[in-house]
C-alpha cells in the first residue's frame, strides 16, 4: 500500500508541549516543571473524561481548566494575568527540530499533509502559523468538528473524510503511544515518533505499523 | 429528598489499592511506591482509552494491563510468579477504617447499600468477601454489564435500574474527584469522601452535593 498522506497529532508530535515549562519555571520558581507535566497529564485525562461523561468542552478551554487544577493542587497563585501569558504560549509552542525539515520534504514529494488533532481550530492554525508550518500544510482537522476526542474513532474517520482516502492509504504520526492504538484500532497506517528511543509502548493493542526516530525518517514509505 | 440507598466507588474508596504497595516494595525494592502509583494510573486510564476507542476489555484484564505497563516502563521483571501474586493482592485488598462501620451503621438505618464499580463482578466480590462486607451489600453493580467504564453516564445509571430507584435518591460515594462529576452529571446525589482533606477537586463540573471526611459521617442525611 503506497501512502497517499500524512496525518500528523499537533500536541506533542509537532509542538513540544513542554516549550511553556521555561515560562512556568520563570512566574512559579522552583515549581515549572511540575506545573507543565501536571498542566499537561490533566489537560489530556480531561479530554478523555469529558468525552466519556458526554460533557464536551473545546481543548482550549480543557487545556485551560487543566492549568487551573495544576495550580490549585500545587497551592501555587494562578492571577488572571499570569494565566492569559500562559495559555498565550500555547500559542506559540515550540516546535521539534525534525518537523519543518521532514514536512517539507514529504510536501516535495506530492504526499498531502494534514494535522490531525484534539486542538481547537483556531489554536491549531495559530500554532502552525507561529512555526512556519501551515503554508504547508492541505489540512488542519480538528476533533472539534465530532465534538469528542481522539481515540475516538470518529475522529480519525475525520482524516478519511476530509481527504477523501482509504484509512490505510494515511500514514497517521503521532509521539504518543495511546494515539497511535486509536489509529491503528481505526485502521490508518500508523508510525510512532520515539524522539527519545526508550519510549514504553501503552499496552492498548493495536502497536505501530512503524516506529520512526524523527519525522525526517518517513523517506524509505513515501517514495 | 431523603436518599434511599448509598452506592459506593471500589477501588480507592471502601478498598485502599496503595495496600499492594508492600507486596510491590518486597518484590521490587526501591520501587514499590513508584510500580504501585503507575499500576494505579495507567488501570485507570485504560478504562478511559479503551472506553473511547470502543475496544473494552473488563477491569481484570486492565489491571493486569496496567502492572504490566508499569513494570516494563520503569525497566523491572515481571516474572509470571509476581504478576501472580500481585494480582492475587487485589483480591485481598484492604479496606479503610471507616468502612466496615460506616457501612454497618447505615445498613442498621434500613439503607440499602451496594458497589458501583468499574470492577469485574469476580473480582469485586472476592474483595468485599475477603473485607467481610458482602453480607452489608444488597447489590454489587459492575460497569462490566454495560460493556464501558465510569465516568459514561451509562454506567451510573444501572445503579437506578438495579435498584429501581431515581438517580437522586441514590446517594454516590466516592473519594475520587472526577467520579463524583460523572456521578453528578448523571443525576445521583454526591458524596465525596475526603480522607486526607487536602484533596483538590478536578475542573470538570458537578462538583459534590456533599463532602465528608468519612463513610462514618452520613448520618445527618439518612436518618
Amino acid at each position: 500500500m503506497r501512502l497517499k498522506a500524512f496525518a500528523f497529532d499537533a500536541y506533542g508530535t509537532l509542538f513540544d508541549v513542554f516549550s511553556v515549562g521555561a515560562l512556568c519555571e520563570q512566574l512559579f520558581l522552583h515549581h515549572g516543571v511540575m506545573v507543565a507535566q501536571l498542566w499537561r497529564a490533566k489537560q489530556l485525562q480531561y479530554s478523555l473524561l469529558r468525552s466519556l461523561m458526554g460533557r464536551h468542552r473545546n481543548f482550549w478551554q480543557l487545556t485551560e481548566d487543566g492549568l487551573v487544577y495544576a495550580c490549585k493542587s500545587l497551592g501555587l497563585e494562578l492571577t488572571r494575568h499570569r494565566q492569559q501569558q500562559l495559555m498565550d504560549a500555547y500559542l506559540t509552542l515550540d516546535t521539534f527540530p525534525d518537523v519543518s525539515p521532514g514536512l517539507e520534504t514529504l510536501k516535495q514529494q506530492g504526499l498531502r499533509l494534514a494535522i490531525l488533532s484534539n486542538g481547537e481550530p483556531d489554536m491549531l492554525r495559530a500554532a502552525a502559523q507561529h512555526a512556519g508550518i501551515l503554508p504547508l500544510l492541505d489540512e488542519v482537522i480538528s476533533a472539534e468538528e465530532v465534538g469528542t476526542f481522539k481515540p475516538s474513532p470518529r475522529v480519525y474517520e475525520l482524516a478519511s473524510t476530509r481527504m477523501s482516502l482509504a484509512a490505510e492509504e494515511i500514514g497517521f504520526v503521532s509521539a504518543n503511544s495511546w494515539d497511535i492504538a486509536g489509529a491503528g484500532s481505526a485502521g490508518l497506517t500508523t508510525f510512532w515518533v520515539q524522539r527519545a528511543g526508550t519510549e514504553t509502548g501503552e499496552e492498548l493493542g493495536f502497536p505501530a505499523n512503524h516506529v520512526v526516530r524523527a519525522i525526517t525518517d518517513f523517506s524509505r514509505w513515501s517514495g
